[in-house]
């Protein structure tokens, strides 16, 4: 049915033509398109009416070209449907109306099941069945959700952090009411997943994005084993779960144990070490530094070109990003790089 | 000379009785006798004269019992000196006037020499004799400086950043600018600790705070090659050098291949994973989360014993956090943690 599904022999780490690459953020602030769309409306309108979610979805499907599209949404929408308010400012990102600090605030926080998740969240169906239409299997569709430990930080500091020292303070002050809050937002991602895989999405991909902020031991206690539950937890109908965070290289063989098709590196890791280390196990994504986009095509090429060599001929690489596009990136430049992707590995194999 | 000197014999690998403990920031904020003098003058006063810079230097010897003293100062002094104004703020921390993002800019900064130096920032080495001084023998007096790739991120960001999309637009779009800066910086930084060390410092600890955010091979070509010329320019007249870098996981084995005698290390790297990586070749500096001290005494006792423990009965290790002290944690907290690492070393040995 899919006309292009190299992204998903990718993921199953099945032989391709060529390399399949996607964007994180590639629906994004450095495309005029999206700029156009932003002035009209605030972030969370965007995320929450479903034709301009599905139009945004598929500018760079039509612009760049990429290999795969994910639903344009945010990762907080689910922590909004767990009762606490979300608003996004332009200087500080998100900012949360009640953290989770005390029991009191965990006990008030709701964990809606599949009936409630799609009563509370009707657009994110809404929008996945109208993008898959438009994209009329051109390309596969990536849903994706925040990975428990990162939605907590969220829930918790209230805004993005710079140290974590909230949810940290907890942690090593109140370790069972972490864990606790942990298991909720747990339940809340495996209803919020299957709402999206039963929609249609192809693949998952879960952001675990501040994960690579912990010790290697706390993220064995406060992250993979709820990255893991996640994973086992929802009805995957043969979607590939791609499991990110920002910050791999001290937790990559736990990455790797999770249960995940794909592990999303940043790029402070080699490719070379990353390949060895993964030991074939799982397909991985990544790992280009988002500000080499920066560069000129030329320098594009050098840098995308050694990730592929460094990969080599097996099968199971996406290229990608080590982190979301910044928004003063070149559209020509994100262009430029899918395909010097594709013709870099096609030129390989 | 010296009465304890536990830590310059662990940064030379040699036997001691209990392992040596102190506290990057550990003269900083947490402790009220250093936010009573801050109260009076404003941080740049308090990094240039003598007298209070000693002052504060001494008391996490005093007060925590640490087993090495730092300098009180800021990385941004010889900055200055290469006449780049900066002033710090109570929000966004330095601020520079003039960032280098030019040829311009590049071209008018100055590289004092050791004359130049001592004209330009005599309270070093006047504070430092005072350290030396007040100090009398109790324990070794650690200089620093700021790495050059990390000095030039501050150049030219101009301010802390979050991604050093700056240094990075100029890393890929003109990387001979970006050398030729760091060359210029690699000159100053060595002049600077030379100074450092005819004034009498123990020791040296080159500050790499952001090449941690770099790729391996962005850190191969603007970030190691500096901190060997440095380490090789030096006249370290025995002077232990450590190295440290936030986020080391992906660039471990470069740093040990640097030169310098002892590799700091952040949180997120498991000091076994450390120990095999580093293959004896190096002693090893850290690497407790700062977090971990906003838990109990009996929390932190827990954590500290596995990184000693994991670090084992080899010779070798300097215990510190894996980043500075944080101004909220509870200057009992930071007392108790020293008592520990001391007493779980001296069991173990």
């Amino acid at each position: 049915m899919l006309k292009n599904d190299n992204f998903l022999k990718a993921c199953r780490r099945e032989p391709v033509d060529c390399t399949p690459v996607w964007i994180m953020r590639q629906a994004g602030r450095y495309m005029k398109e999206y700029r156009d769309i932003r002035k009209k409306v605030d972030f969370l309108t965007m995320c929450k009416t479903p034709d301009l979610a599905a139009e945004v979805t598929l500018l760079p499907v039509d612009i760049l070209g990429v290999d795969a599209a994910i639903l344009f949404s945010d990762i907080l929408i689910p922590v909004e449907a767990m009762g606490i308010g979300v608003r996004f400012t332009e200087k500080k990102g998100p900012i949360l109306s009640n953290p989770v600090r005390s029991e009191f605030e965990l006990n008030a926080l709701l964990t809606p099941d599949s009936v409630k998740s799609e009563e509370m969240m009707p657009f994110i169906p809404q929008a996945i069945r109208l993008i898959l239409q438009e994209l009329d299997g051109r390309v596969p569709l990536i849903g994706f959700s925040g990975a428990p430990f990162t939605l907590a930080t969220y829930m918790i500091e209230g805004e993005t952090s710079r140290n974590f020292t909230w949810i940290k303070r907890i942690m090593y002050t109140d370790a069972a009411l972490l864990h606790r809050l942990l298991e909720k937002i747990t339940t809340t991602v495996i209803h919020y997943l299957n709402m999206q895989i039963k929609a249609g999405v192809h693949a998952v991909q879960l952001f675990d994005t501040w994960a690579g902020w912990l010790s290697p031991d706390d993220y064995r206690e406060f992250a993979l084993p709820y990255v893991e539950k996640v994973i086992k937890g929802i009805d995957k109908k043969g979607c590939p779960v791609i499991l990110f965070a920002n910050g791999v290289s001290g937790i990559l063989e736990q990455m790797v144990d999770s249960g995940a098709d794909v592990i999303g590196l940043d790029w402070r890791i080699d490719m070379v070490d990353a390949v060895r280390r993964s030991g074939n196990r799982v397909a991985l994504q990544g790992n280009l530094d988002p500000c080499v986009l920066y560069g000129e095509p030329s320098v594009i090429r050098r840098h995308a070109k050694d990730i592929i060599d460094k990969y080599g001929k097996r099968s199971g690489h996406v290229f990608n990003l080590g982190h979301g596009i910044l928004p003063d990136i070149p559209v020509e430049h994100a262009k430029a790089l899918v395909d010097i992707v594709h013709e870099e590995s096609s030129r390989q194999s």
